[in-house]
């Protein structure tokens, strides 16, 4: 009996759920991540738009995996992975393996238009979030000394890109940042008079959930105040513009939520087929194909299980991504032995504003307070600890009845 | 009746607590601050060592002056102030007054060796706060990583410099974090090992409070495994290392806790006098010399009080001060007809760690468990808003049963 060695990169959802699954005297775990923290990623638009504080969505990788002792946690950045010598390049070292499972999850993709990212702020990481953060806080500050009437329209505007979940929830939080939280706040400008634009490539929002839901969602943004367009692809990003639709919007804050692709790293796997965004088109097992000692979860693999269902990008995706991989290792079955992967949909949830989300599980349809209340106790439970349960939850109450966001913070006085 | 334009420069106790006192439909109140929010400084050792997040310990003053329609809030940078032309010149832009109000409060100071802030941490602010922490983290985070012994020894190596409160507090919140906190979170390195040095000039720590609080500091930092030195005057300090009372230590870490010196805007004031420390001296109605209409308040101020006492750079005594001059403003009172300022001494109180604070007030000292729970009440009762209360609470208790850290998380991955 030998003791095998599981490297896993990326503490995201499928990484963690796979280490915390390996609880094996003869297994030894390195857990690869090149930030300190898992992130509970659903609830980053509320770091973003001032709700949540950062460690309310964070929690440090070493303080989750603490007591399982055969888990070391490194933080560090995969460089190259080189799959026939069996080796891991980090930025600061070289790490061998048994087993390898690549979990590095999914950043913003420009779909070929990588000269927009210096304009647009992605929603990735906590980073990106307060980066959001600092410049919407900062436009308001800016608009209540500007002089040119201009110049003020033009620091409230803000433009957010992508029809789905992340960009509706995003143009959601900051129409009530701007119409109800800051709206007492300022002497010289009204920030109701902010333009949230949400702008959607394809005939519908949502377009992942069905029936009436779409339309719901965009009514519903549409009262809050958000100006919603469809059937509009962004065709240029310049500094404080875009032109979607053949219109041009002048905004100093872009947001990008239309898309993500695989993490860069994916492209040094020599042979491994990969999708058009990169993700690795892995086996039943979630192997790669010709190396069934290495296999990818979460938003970097890309698969079609075995009900036929191509596997969505989402967080139980990963997590049951995570769990099916370490019970292969833990079984240590051969290749053929092995059970193949079925995704169980547990359904899709977003939330617009207060009061108003949509949910669709197991044939049925939600919409309004109810499924917001589905929401709220959803994300509340699958927050990690209960210090954060307790943390946020409270938050949410309070905000609840004061309308006021405890984030506002902006930590850094250097203007950018 | 005409109305008066009252400009307060800084968002800090005194600032602060000054414009809220103006409610008063003839006075307009213009707050600047470089920040866009008020800070509760006494807590931020707690940001900086993980222990709670931004937003409990900082509030945005907009938020906090929503409602009070009579004030304006800028953030913007103080460059200059014309006594003459009363106007004070900002990065962008130029503000006329009736009334003054310079309340910007203190800045760390090096006592003439500028060149060791490069290699220093100050903790004047929520970014030095942030800074801290990320160093701190990153340090046993490399550590765990490092093979050399003698950089593992550098790296768990944290020099406190400075035996005031901030130095007792962070020197003793330190010990904490690495000896209980990080305690089974790695693997390669024991973090109980990490050596924190407090290093003080004088001959006693915490040299402000009366009879035996300074020795039972002494003794209880030493106990939770603190190395402090006395009598030890820092020589130099340079990329790595610190050398005090003719010793050497290497470290990367070095917190800089031991003296403040008046915000450098004070020196742009023609033809007042100010004390060693860059503070203006103020008149006994806190007025400047030759101009009544100007006041100071706070940290930035120098003043015996009519009772003979130097009043200290303390919170309540910038409340205070911000207080009287609120009043006197409202009366307009001739200068001749102005009262004094009397600085009344609510006691003061150091937490050392754990279970363990020292309190001083009105003739009593106290120590141990009783002036810890007192120091707990007092720093809770006096955080701005009732959310932030409840959280820190939480957070509180929440440590105190699990001796874990709520804001552990390092915000950006890339490395100093």
């Amino acid at each position: 009996m030998t003791t095998k060695n599981v490297l896993i990169l990326g503490g995201g959802f499928a990484g963690l759920e796979c280490a915390k699954r390996l609880r094996d005297e003869k297994i030894r775990v390195t857990l690869v991540d090149r930030w300190n923290h898992h992130l509970f990623q659903p609830l980053l638009y509320q770091v973003a738009s001032g709700g949540l504080a950062m460690a309310e969505i964070a929690q440090p990788l070493r303080s989750i995996l603490s007591r399982q002792k055969n888990v070391t946690t490194i933080m560090d950045h995969v460089v190259h992975i080189d799959l026939q010598s069996k080796q891991v390049q980090l930025k600061d070292g070289v790490l061998g393996y048994d087993y390898l499972v690549i979990a590095l999850g999914a950043k913003t993709s420009f779909f070929g238009h990588d000269e927009w990212a210096q304009h647009t702020l992605g929603l990735k990481s906590l980073d990106d979030a307060m980066a959001i953060r600092k410049k919407v806080l900062l436009a308001f500050e800016k608009a209540e000394s500007a002089v040119d009437p201009a110049e003020v329209k033009k620091l409230l505007t803000m433009v957010v890109v992508g029809g789905g979940p992340t960009g509706v929830e995003m143009a959601g939080s900051l129409a009530e940042l701007s119409r109800i939280v800051l709206k007492e706040d300022f002497r010289q400008i009204d920030p109701a008079q902010t333009k949230v634009h949400l702008i959607e490539a394809g005939p519908k929002l949502l377009p992942l959930f069905p029936g009436g839901l779409p339309d719901y969602t965009r009514e519903r943004l549409q009262t809050m105040g958000v100006t919603v367009h469809l059937d509009c692809p962004v065709s240029e990003v310049g500094e404080g513009y875009v032109i979607a639709g053949g219109q041009r919007i002048d905004s100093g804050i872009v947001i990008w939520g239309a898309g993500v692709e695989a993490s860069e790293v994916t492209r040094t796997l020599a042979g491994i087929p990969l999708d058009r965004g990169g993700r690795i088109e892995v086996r039943p097992d979630l192997s790669l194909p010709g190396y069934p000692e290495v296999f990818a979860a979460g938003d970097i693999a890309a698969l079609t299980d075995k009900n036929g269902v191509k596997v969505p990008g989402v967080s139980p995706a990963a997590i049951q991504m995570g769990n099916f991989i370490a019970r292969v290792i833990q079984n240590e079955s051969t290749v053929s032995a092995r059970p193949t992967f079925g995704y169980w949909d547990k359904g899709s949830m977003a939330t617009i504003g207060r009061s108003a989300a949509v949910v669709s599980f197991a044939g049925i349809q939600m919409r309004g307070f109810i499924a917001w209340l589905m929401w709220l106790f959803v994300h509340l439970v699958f927050l990690m600890n209960m210090r954060n349960r307790i943390s946020v939850f409270l938050h949410w109450v309070w905000s609840y009845f004061t309308w006021q966001r405890g984030a506002r913070v902006i930590q850094s006085s250097r203007n950018p």
